[in-house]
């Protein structure tokens, strides 16, 4: 059973296409197919530590979505460990399935161990991280939030600076706060787990990687047994006639 | 010390804004000015009663919270009891107050009150408010929500109708989920609570006259003691080149 | 719209109230009174420290809100950051609004930050103050409590060390729990808030000034709309008979 | 190890004196005392529905508290199921213990059951109790509240109509609410317990009998092991040159 | 890559094992195998209503585990929906992940719908059931347990009659609870989540199915990317001399 | 009323039974029976620090459990810190009580302080641990868990060094993490409680002392009120028939 992923890079910037690409090509399914995109091609944001960049690209990036259900694609994952406007994506698609880092990453993570800490970039980012944690039910679990002062373009700079950092963070969720599973906290965090988790001896998840395979996971469950998104509540898709006379994710 | 807000209908309509402009008028401060205005007119969604509405007039809902404060704007009040992005709105904006209706009604409600009702028009909606009611810190007080079979456009059709199936589903509220505040779940359901708190004999917290009051408060202790947002995580500005480059919010 | 308010400072001493008065005649609304009175003058605690303080004054402190609805108060306020017996006050409250620094401190922080810190004096007031915080619903929004070893009379004796110890504890406040905002957990740590919020940059709040603030809101909310506290459960006012015939009040 | 406990019975009136003292003459254990003690007599309440009301009494309850360590009881128990001033009862007591009825119970029942309901007299009363539910950490315990519509002067009037109440309301608890123990929530509930648990065949916890044992569980435990209430934080007993000073507790 | 997994029907009786033999076959991925074992035969419990059923089984269900992994599974799935001794299979298992029902069931069924039923047979089940929610972190995503009355061995005697009750339990569920996805407690309640969904419209989570699909989940991202359960804390393998002088688990 | 209580000590070894037996005498009430079992002597599990550990000997701890009650024990008592099978053992027993230390501890402590820290011998322990404090209600009140490295058999080894070790880690947990009470994690921490306690100044629970005084309490509400565990839910015992014909815990 063939399965059709599109990964969206939310920026208006397509910088990070080909890499994904190329990694994701490694980890998936072999009857997988794991295309990239990033947001049509124009003066905008590049990454989006800040939840008002979130939301000048939040059309685009929904439009990707429901363009994805018609090119037929089996999910949609949304790029951004804030998983920004999973409710909307999950909402105007009708079968597709839809997930975003943070969602795959806690729900892998609160299985393989019981106290996590994630590694952001920046203090910035927890709130809303954070918040997003509760949401899906795993304050419990928390250990820590640790951030590292980069932002989401120094990740990948200087890979020897951003992994010591990373080690040193790590190590003191693991020894300090209890941690026994580290999350990475940005997609852009990619390219450092396997070294972390050789050092560190505990699972360390990526946030790229992470949401590839749940969407494996979710896709086969959807097409075998029909377990897709609930569309009784908050994922209820709006009708058709608003959405085609107001042109709306066109 | 004069204050003014700016009310955002964010619709693609001004079907309720003269309305909003005569309401409000009648319950603000006597030196408030509240003006209300509408999204940019064009093909758009009418209501939010789907998320993926407001993901899609959400950057036009950021760009008029952005000019508010451009337009000296004390305050700017986002009109869906969604409370559809607020981070954002309070993070581009550097001095001014950012509010919406259910963050007011639940300060309010549970201020005066003990357990909390809220009546929204459809069970679609109640997904994304309880999350916002848990968010707030408010599920220990949160007695139920009712859905009265209404879409916003429903609402001011028939108002004898609204008021009967209001009343019903309030009593219920009062009666068998304990509640002893009712809290009207869209702000297009003005006009009601006068009556239904003479009937029932508990607050009802209005979510068109909450937010405005809340903003005359929230701009008062800004203006007289700094007391604003703060801009050091959740809420910091992003950084003005990468603003102004991209030419984001004009 | 006119509004009187009475701040109850329910310590058996008048020592702090012609400070009070002429501080919050300072930060009042022009139309508003705020009257300033303590308990009778009689050998008492001059401080409430301890809990079984707060007990032998409350019957004093329960008759000056009684006294205050009967003299045409629109609100009193309780001027202690335990918020002490503020479900009796508002019982015996017919119509007049009753509030109190902590609910008042930690619903405006919690509108402006997201994650909170309250500065004490000693490590003793903190169960009785962290009970509150988690009972108003902010459990999750608490960063920390910081004591700085000084009791209630000490706070004004020498204002450098005052500071000192505040912004010592502040900014470990912020720098290593994560708070974005900052409560100061004691009405008589007045005075301190403007400094502390220049240099720390994120928003500190004045638990004399909060309750009076909200106060005027809740005055404004309840005369306009009948927004006062719900006497349907908890704030039920006691039969008239019962009191009358105990004279319990008077 | 003789046991000496205080019973005190909250109100101005001794009507319920002499019943206690042969009812809990007759559940405690053998080399115990247990003395029975209502507040001077004097007009005031002789119930404490309101929470007005136990504030205008707290003195005198607390006063009989001081009292009661003095003359060498090692136990003091605060007979209303609001559990008034606990915390300020255990910071004036040095050695003694001090409990009350909420408190008792609830650590029973959820030792004994999953899950529990508590039966009120009035819905007024529910509000301030569900708080101490949530305060000792049992809110995911808690069933539901079911109130019989009955005052404290009313459960024991006519038996059978109380009995007929509490078996109907404890009824629905259990077959609706899936309680597994039931809780009476008053004092003066007292005398149905036995009947209600044949009947329903679940625990029913008595709100006059559970503090008592408690109390010499806890009064053992103390003297044996010195397991009192700890006097660092919240319990820290005030200096004795302020109490004395203001002649405070005599 | 072929992934080999163990399910254990944790039960004295292969009276199901060919059954589900055949049902997981239809399910499993291509090159997966599952296999599956019942306990040694003997004279015991055929199946776990009770907690003590379970105790008496554990050692050897735990066998089973140890041995799955000697003989080269990737995945060992404990077969019934108490989730037995999940902390101990993953003890000691080295590398083999380790999954159960409820575990898999509720980690989809929070990511497809807001609000989750769960279908039991006996209202016996449900504490130990709610723990293992709570545990998981998913309180606040429960919206009923519904007992059909019925036991293990009933579910499959006359499937009109069982079907029927499920109807009527998840419609109730659905529109009286507010449920948007139901789950199945029990793995004995196979063969009915497809018509269930059909009529229902919401997604219906089999827990015989569930525990097999995210087990494939597993193993898969454990053996690409070493992400299997942490061995720091709770699930750390006990020092192989003790096992081996105590003969633990041969 | 005689009580006669049975401790049993859950490991394959005999190592603490005298140890126990001597200790119990001196703090059980007079007319209290404390007997003191370990598991029938065969090679296996000296300690339970590992929860497959628990699981091997959970069988037999079980059929002590069985035995104890038709011996006439009125209460068993689970000598571990993790309260092994707590549910079942309540399952099977009729009328019999059953506790364990962690329960009667955090019962205990709850009502002694307002915040706790558990002293264990290894971060292995921790989830396990925690995961019943949370359970039984107690997360709000936990102010942390320090271990000590050291293993359930090192404890009684070098009393200096533990003492020494206890009183670092004690110390820390109420000078840094705000503990005002402290649980002794291991039923093998015994002896050292009252010199802890002597030299931190708050009170300092023993696992050993306090299952056993909870235990007597229970006891006698049992036998006095017909106050045992409630045979509706989760403790309902199993069939007869079954239990017999399958020679369960014989």
């Amino acid at each position: 059973m063939g399965k059709k992923l599109l990964w969206i890079n939310p920026f208006k910037t397509d910088l990070f296409d080909e890499t994904f690409r190329n990694e994701l090509a490694k980890i998936k399914q072999p009857d997988t197919v794991v295309d990239v995109v990033s947001l049509p091609p124009a003066l905008g944001p590049t990454h989006l530590e800040y939840s008002s960049y979130e939301v000048m690209i939040m059309p685009d990036m929904l439009k990707a979505v429901k363009r994805a259900e018609e090119e037929g694609y089996d999910a949609a994952i949304i790029g951004c460990f804030y998983d920004p406007m999973l409710r909307a994506a999950r909402e105007i698609s009708k079968k597709m399935v839809v997930t975003a880092p943070a969602e795959a990453c806690l729900h892998i993570a609160t299985t393989l161990g019981e106290s996590l800490s994630i590694i952001v970039g920046r203090r910035k980012w927890i709130p809303e991280m954070k918040e997003n944690v509760h949401k899906y039910g795993f304050a419990d679990k928390l250990a820590s939030f640790k951030h590292i002062e980069m932002g989401v373009h120094d990740f990948q700079k200087d890979h020897d600076e951003t992994l010591k950092r990373m080690k040193f963070a790590a190590r003191e969720a693991v020894e300090k706060d209890g941690a026994n599973v580290i999350v990475l906290g940005c997609t852009v965090e990619f390219g450092f787990y396997h070294s972390l988790q050789e050092e560190l001896g505990v699972p360390v998840i990526d946030a790229s990687i992470a949401p590839v395979k749940y969407a494996e996971f979710l896709v086969e469950i959807n097409k075998k047994f029909g377990w897709g998104h609930s569309k009784l509540d908050g994922y209820q898709s709006p009708p058709e006639e608003e959405v085609n006379h107001w042109k709306l994710f066109g």
